[in-house]
């Protein structure tokens, strides 16, 4: 077997290297019924197969897909992923490093606990805290919300506990939620303003009444930049509402958090330090590959409290200077998640990536500014945290007419090979939203994906291209 | 960047080939204090650093663990992480595919679904069966759980739910029934038999006290493959019991359920396909990196009940041929863990992964047989599912002395770097425990090992050897 990691290794430029720095011709790309029912159907062979033929199937199989990386895939929150956090993880997972406990993986637990220490800073939050990695967001408001549960709610009113959200809420929230426990009724959705962000006031008299019905308010989960829109939530003035209710102040700042490391715009998370916990995804605006997550609490004990266990087979396992990642989450065993953004932040250094976050605002403006040179399109949500919706909008159309044309743009964009501009739904309409985080765009692609959009437009708002 | 990308590429085979192939020769290394203060205290530079400095401490720091991967690595469950799996990862994470959702990922999830459905007939579930790829299995054992809670406790009886472990579940169930809501005093953890499985007779028992005490006892959790004693549940007999009551049964397969892939041992499973979710760890026994579990439901209906959810922003990604993964599970965003099982399933073929899994079985047999040949040494649990405990037990010591004496055992054959055999605690006592699933440890590594502990145990009993 050596034989074929060896010659696997050498060939890893061709085999990877070519289609990973240079493949980024096809947006999208979908297998035909043909080639997907027969993906569906197979089953390992009993013999195995030569390195060339399975690496062969194995490229076919990875090209049917979304391009999440690509400089001009604009949609859901697209992957920015830099080759050096791949690279840094194939380091990491070449020595398979246990991460569930600190006698295990001394080196790597030490990395972690310095680099959670780092961004908890970052975010200004207390020394108290402490965190770990996880998979992604839904993970890490999973964990956070079992501990502001078992930190604020009795055992006996674990049934009129209550949570606050709004429409902006990411839906892991609703569904991390309820696997703790909750029930659809004990979660309330407070009305957001014209900007997107949870209403105060709305917030307040929720709270009040609820506990006028002898209800328990735990938790208010505040967005810091909103999926659809950007939005950040009035962090300062909810955190205010927070503390005089004795609640749990959890930010889900899975995509906005980035903007933490970006000196010229950190001031839009104001507030953020004073959360008891904070979500956030460096595989979003921090250009790492999926999987890498973290979750914050401005009190490391908390987590400790909920999840803190021990085992007869763990008896070896001494606690050292380094805290025992298993017991601050829901995982034992786990990889080491941290080791490519360690890897990322040494090569790049941190004035590189402030500058990387930086062009995904200047991006979404240059959008903003682009459209509006133009007839007939309407911002819809202005050029926000590097989001931006609007849509084409000619007047004496019917509101049904123009849902249609802007999803036909959308579909014409991806099948011209232009860029991938999926639409949303923003107060009942249908828009185009382009997330513009990939540093790697060019004002140019900009400036072709915008006239592209109008002209498609133009010509399917006129009938001459039919769906 | 490329630059930097392509020159790291090139580089791997040094930079890590020979590392993964080749330095297996320490078994264990801790840092110094210092050392680990100043990785703890470390933050990333303003400035990047050359690749070649950030790879050669990134080096030191992996070097600081167990090396769990190492032929006489025995502890908790060692990783037999093959260099195929890592090698599937590198060229699947290359593409940073996004496995979220079908649409995104076409090729993957197809993929996914088919390595699904293969394994869910190795276990014997019926064509409805379905699930995913998680992170491990905490992770898989909290989603099944979740289903079963949602599936079989009505609202209003959230609080009369019972579950049902035993002292050989491994912690990560209780962890998982907390944060799904149950409150300690809802589970209960029924008697083992001498073969340390749930004694059948003590679970009907309890589930009978349980209902006269109007409670709803609604989970029964089997464990297929235990980690202290390789121990596995009587499935047949308790899906009886779960089916009289209406009960969910969970099988905790996350070490023992790779046996389903090794012809001549899989009738050990039998009942297993009766279950209404099982967990297993490819990660484990099955030659995988870290990070790379499975959860099966043997109705695919069950999990999409409790996780399926829609957002605006999604509103593009279609269903097609092809299930959205964000419906079966906890995450949204995550990896594509599979395709490295993919990847070594394909090259090794099924006949060869057959062979090294059976090789598990006859190396804890040997450790068995050369044990036998020895006096003053007690088989505390015999050769099981690859794992034994014993113990160095000379008659006129006291309990206590004899305890010291294997404990010293294990700490002396760490540090001459013959072997990681750590101790654990089997009714009361401290045995030595070796899990021998490593198919590259040699008959002449079992014997060497055999023949250290004997001369270590016989000398610490003699007091040459001091702590």
């Amino acid at each position: 077997m050596d034989g074929i990691v060896r010659e696997a290794l050498q060939g890893l430029s061709g085999i990877v290297g070519d289609k990973l720095l240079s493949d980024q011709a096809t947006l999208a790309k979908r297998p035909t019924k043909e080639q997907l029912v027969k993906l569906l159907k197979s089953s390992p062979p009993d013999q195995g197969r030569s390195l060339e033929d399975v690496v062969k199937e194995f490229e076919d199989i990875l090209s049917y897909r979304f391009n999440v990386n690509h400089p001009r895939f604009y949609a859901f929150v697209p992957s920015t992923a830099s080759p050096l956090s791949w690279l840094g993880d194939v380091i990491s997972t070449a020595f398979n490093n246990y991460a569930g406990s600190s006698e295990s993986g001394s080196g790597i637990c030490a990395v972690e606990e310095s680099i959670i220490r780092w961004v908890a800073e970052k975010f200004g939050l207390p020394p108290s805290a402490g965190g770990q990695f996880v998979s992604g967001a839904s993970l890490a408001c999973l964990t956070a919300l079992t501990v502001a549960r078992d930190q604020l709610v009795e055992d006996d009113m674990r049934t009129k506990a209550t949570a606050y959200v709004t429409e902006e809420t990411h839906f892991c929230i609703a569904k991390a939620l309820r696997i703790t426990g909750l029930l659809k009724h004990q979660i309330r959705t407070v009305p957001c303003n014209a900007e997107f962000q949870m209403d105060r006031e709305s917030l307040r008299r929720a709270i009040t009444q609820d506990i006028e019905n002898g209800l328990k308010p735990y938790v208010v989960i505040t967005t810091c930049g909103s999926t659809s829109t950007g939005s950040i939530d009035p962090l300062d003035a909810i955190a205010d509402i927070a503390a005089e209710h004795r609640m749990w102040m959890h930010v889900d700042a899975a995509y906005g958090g980035s903007v933490a490391f970006c000196e010229s715009r950190k001031d839009l998370l104001q507030g953020i330090g004073r959360a008891d916990s904070i979500a956030w995804d460096p595989h979003k605006w921090l250009f790492q590959t999926y999987g890498c997550s973290v979750i914050l609490f401005k009190d490391k004990s908390h987590p400790r409290e909920s999840f803190a266990t021990t085992a007869d087979f763990l008896r070896d396992v001494e606690d050292g200077y380094v805290e025992n990642p298993f017991n601050f989450g829901v995982e034992l065993t786990r990889p080491a998640r941290h080791m490519r953004l360690w890897f990322s932040l040494q090569i790049l250094g941190t004035d590189m990536i402030d500058r990387m976050i930086l062009r995904g605002f200047e991006l979404s403006d240059l959008v903003q500014t682009e459209l509006s040179k133009l007839i007939k399109w309407e911002i819809v949500t202005p050029s926000n945290m590097a989001v931006i919706n609007f849509r084409f909008n000619p007047p004496g159309k019917s509101a049904e007419a123009i849902d249609e044309i802007n999803s036909l743009v959308s579909k014409r964009m991806a099948a011209q090979n232009i860029a991938i501009v999926l639409t949303t739904r923003i107060r009942g309409v249908v828009c185009l939203r382009m997330c513009t985080i990939n540093p790697q765009t060019t004002d140019d692609d900009i400036r072709d994906i915008i006239g592209a959009l109008d002209q498609n437009a133009r010509l399917i708002s006129k009938g001459i291209i039919l769906k």
